[in-house]
C-alpha cells in the first residue's frame, strides 16, 4: 500500500516574513488539498534568501510527498525559487527556449519590449519541467526531488490559483484508502471545555473519525475528520454528525457550511427567518450599530432584514423607540424594562415580525458596582408570541461585551424560531 | 557587539494547516517586530500534533533567538503546546498554584464552576514560566532552550496581541545605538501611491528617518523610522511629521496615535466633535449599522454619538427618516436625491448636529448597467449649513463596499468640521 500522499506549502518573500503582507496563498492551498482529502502537514514562510530557501524545499521534501512553493518567481534580484530549485535538485540553470518564446509573446501581445530582465524568468533547472502561466510572466516549475514531487507557483494569487488547478490537482490524488475528508460543525451557546466534555470520547486522538474543536468570536467549531475511502466517508461522517448533534443539542448551528467564516450564527438565524418568511428589526443602544451589521454581512439579507434604530442615548431611546423616560429613570437605562420597552418600541416603529434590543455596558466607564461593566439587558419580542428579556454579565473589555452581546441576541431568536431552550444563555 | 536579535514565529493548529482559517497572528507578530528593528525570518504552521509541534520547537529555536508560538493552549485533548515544549525542555507538566487559581478566579468572575477540563490549562513544564492572560483562560508560558527565548501565547488574537505587548515586546530591544524609534503618521483620503508620490524623497531607504507607508481597512498609515540613540529621535521624528504635514495637508489625521488599530480616523473626527460640543446621527442603508459600529467603538462615543436609523428596505426608509416614498420611485433609492433626504431625516428625527447617510449596492447583486454594484451615495447634513452629497464608485466586493461607505461619511464629515475640501472623495 502507497503510503496517504502529504502536502507541505512553502510561501517566499521578504514581505511576508516581515508581517507587510498576510500569506492567504497556503490556507488557499490547503483548503483546495482537503477538499481532495490530501492533509497539509505543515505550511512555512522564508525570505528572500537562496541558502534558506533551499534549506526549506530539502526539508519539507524530505517530510512530505507533495511540495508547492509560491512567490519568488518575478525578474528582480530578490527573486531566488529559480536558482534554490537548481541548487537542491544539483542541475543547473538553462534557458527554456519555450518559456523565452511564450515571454516574448506577452509583451508582443501588450505592444512592449520585453525589458531585459524579464530573461531570467526563462531559466528553469534542466531537470525541472515548466509549467505554462496564462496570466503573467512568471511560468512555474515542476520536478521530483527524492519521494516528492516539487510544484513551484508564482506568488500573485490571479497567477498561482489557476496554475494550481491546472498543474498541481492531478497531483493530489490520494490512495483512496487514505485519503481525508472533513466535515465542520458550528456551534453557538456553549463554551468551548463544556463541548469537549459532552464530545468526550469523540475526541480522541485514535478514534476515526477524530472530532477536534476551536473558539472564534463566540463559535465554537467542531471539526470531524475521517481518513479511509470515500465510500464509506460520507455515512461514517454523517453518524458522528448525528452523535455531535445528539450531546449538543440546539446548541449545533445548522447548515454544516464548509466555511468556517464566522457568520454561521447569523447564517442560520437568516435561514430560519427566511424559511418563515419573517423578518426582524433591531434596537442597539451599546453595540451602536454592530448587531445590524451583523446581519447585513450576508449578502441578500434584505429578505430577512427590516431595519433598526440606534437608541444611543437616553434621549433617543424614548425619541425613536418610545420608551417611556420614567422606565428608564426608575430602573435604569441599563434594565429589563428598558429593553422590553425597546424591544416592542422596535416592532412597532418598524413593522417586522420580531424585534432585538440591546442596552447595557460596554465599559471601560460607566459601570458600577450593582450593574459592573459588562452588563447587557437583551430583550427579543415577536408580534406572535410573549416577550423575553435576559442580563448577561460579559467580560474581555468594550470590543468583546459588544460583540458578545450581538451574537446572544441573535442566539436568542434563533432559540425562539427553533422553540428550543438553552441553559447556558444569560439569566431570564 | 551581542548578534541582533532574529525571531521565528510558530503558528499551531489544525484548523491553520489545513486552510480552514488564515494565520494573521505570524503577520502581526512579525511587524510588531520589525518596527522594534528586529527581522523574522522564518514563520512555521504545524497542526495539533506533538512530535511535530516539538520537532518544530527545537528546529525553529535552533536558528533564532526568540522563538513565539501561538496557538494549542486551550483545554480540549487537541490542544498540544505544553507537553510539546515540556518535551523539548526535558522538563516534567507540573500544576501551577498560581495558575490554578487564576484559572478559579476567571470562572467566579463569571458565576460558572470550572470545568475540570480546564484544569490542564494550569499545567506548566516545570523550568517554564507563566504569563498571565487577562482575556482568557489559557495561561502563556515562556521559557529558554539553548540559546533562544521561547514564548507560548494562546491563539485567539484579542488575547495573544496584550500578552504580546506586554511580555514579549521587552525581550525584543535591541542594543542603544541600534535601537528603532518609531512614529506612525496615519491619513485618509489619498491613495497609497498618491501619499507615496508626496512623500518622495521621505522615503528613500538610505533616509534615517525613513519614512514607509501601508495600506489597511482605508487608512494609509505613514511609519517613520528612526534607528540611532534615543536623545536624538524624538527631534528627527517631530521634524519629519511635520514635513509629512506639509505634504500632505489636511489627508493627515490628527492624534499620530501610536495605536495602529484602524480608528484613526473615528478617533479624528470624534475629536473635532467633542472640541465644538457637537453630535453625529447616522441614517444607514447599504452599511446595515457599521457606521454607528464604527463611531461607537471608542470609549465615550456618546459625547458625540445620538444615535441613528437602519433604513435598510425602502419602506423603512420612509417610515422611520420620514423620505418621500415619491423621490424613491423616481429616482430610485441609491440616489441623491434619497440620500439627502435620508440624512435631513437623521437630523430632524434625532435632534443631533450632524447627520450622515449612505445608501448604496454593496452587491453582489442588485446591481444594473446605470448603477453597478459598488455605486454609493452619501449625504452629509448639519444644523447649521448646507447639506452635501456624493457619489462613490467603490471596487472590491461586498465587505469593501460597505467598509470604504463608512470610511468616506467619516471623511465627508471630517474635512466640513475642518472646513477643508480634498479633491479625492467622490463627485459631488
Amino acid at each position: 500500500m502507497t503510503p496517504p500522499p502529504t502536502l507541505a506549502i512553502l510561501a517566499i518573500g521578504d514581505e511576508l516574513t516581515s508581517g507587510e503582507r498576510v500569506d492567504t496563498n497556503s490556507a488557499w492551498i490547503a483548503s483546495k488539498a482537503a477538499a481532495m482529502g490530501v492533509r497539509t502537514v505543515e505550511h512555512r514562510t522564508v525570505g528572500d534568501d537562496q541558502p534558506r530557501i533551499a534549506r526549506a524545499m530539502r526539508d519539507l521534501a524530505a517530510q512530505s510527498t507533495l511540495l508547492i512553493t509560491t512567490g519568488g518567481l518575478g525578474p528582480t534580484l530578490d527573486d531566488l525559487t529559480r536558482p534554490a530549485l537548481a541548487e537542491v535538485l544539483g542541475s543547473p540553470l538553462v534557458e527554456d527556449p519555450e518559456a523565452l518564446a511564450a515571454l516574448r509573446k506577452w509583451y508582443t501581445g501588450r505592444s512592449t519590449p520585453m525589458p531585459e530582465a524579464n530573461r531570467v524568468q526563462a531559466l528553469r533547472p534542466e531537470s525541472a519541467r515548466r509549467l505554462e502561466n496564462p496570466h503573467g510572466t512568471a511560468p512555474g516549475l515542476a520536478a521530483t526531488l527524492g519521494q516528492a514531487r516539487i510544484f513551484c507557483l508564482p506568488g500573485p494569487p490571479r497567477e498561482m490559483c489557476p496554475m494550481f488547478d491546472r498543474f498541481v490537482t492531478p497531483a493530489l490524488q490520494a490512495a483512496p484508502q487514505m485519503r481525508v475528508h472533513v466535515r465542520i460543525v458550528p456551534t453557538f451557546g456553549l463554551g468551548e471545555s463544556t463541548v469537549a466534555d459532552l464530545l468526550g470520547d469523540l475526541m480522541n486522538r485514535e478514534r476515526n473519525p477524530v472530532v477536534g474543536t476551536t473558539a472564534s468570536g463566540g463559535i465554537v467549531t467542531c471539526r470531524i475528520r475521517y481518513t479511509g475511502p470515500a465510500a464509506d466517508a460520507d455515512r461514517l461522517l454523517e453518524e458522528s454528525i448525528a452523535d455531535i448533534r445528539g450531546r449538543l443539542g440546539p446548541a449545533v448551528l445548522s447548515g454544516h457550511d464548509p466555511r468556517d467564516d464566522g457568520l454561521a450564527l447569523v447564517r442560520s438565524v437568516s435561514d430560519l427567518l427566511r424559511q418563515r418568511g419573517q423578518t426582524v428589526a433591531t434596537v442597539e443602544s451599546c453595540t451602536g450599530g454592530l448587531l445590524g451589521e451583523m446581519i447585513t454581512r450576508l449578502p441578500g439579507s434584505s429578505d430577512v432584514f427590516a431595519g433598526g434604530l440606534l437608541t444611543y442615548t437616553d434621549a433617543l431611546k424614548a425619541r425613536l423607540a418610545g420608551v417611556d423616560p420614567s422606565l428608564i429613570e426608575q430602573h435604569g437605562a441599563v434594565s429589563r424594562e428598558v429593553a422590553l420597552a425597546m424591544a416592542a418600541g422596535g416592532l412597532e416603529r418598524t413593522g417586522a415580525d420580531h424585534a432585538l434590543a440591546i442596552t447595557g455596558i460596554a465599559g471601560p466607564g460607566g459601570g458600577s458596582e450593582a450593574k459592573p461593566v459588562g452588563t447587557v439587558w437583551i430583550a427579543r419580542a415577536c408580534t406572535k408570541s410573549e416577550p423575553e428579556a435576559r442580563r448577561f454579565r460579559f467580560q474581555g473589555g468594550r470590543d468583546w461585551v459588544r460583540q458578545w452581546s450581538a451574537m446572544n441576541a441573535l442566539g436568542m431568536l434563533r432559540l425562539s424560531l427553533l422553540e428550543a431552550h438553552c441553559s447556558l444563555l444569560g439569566e431570564s
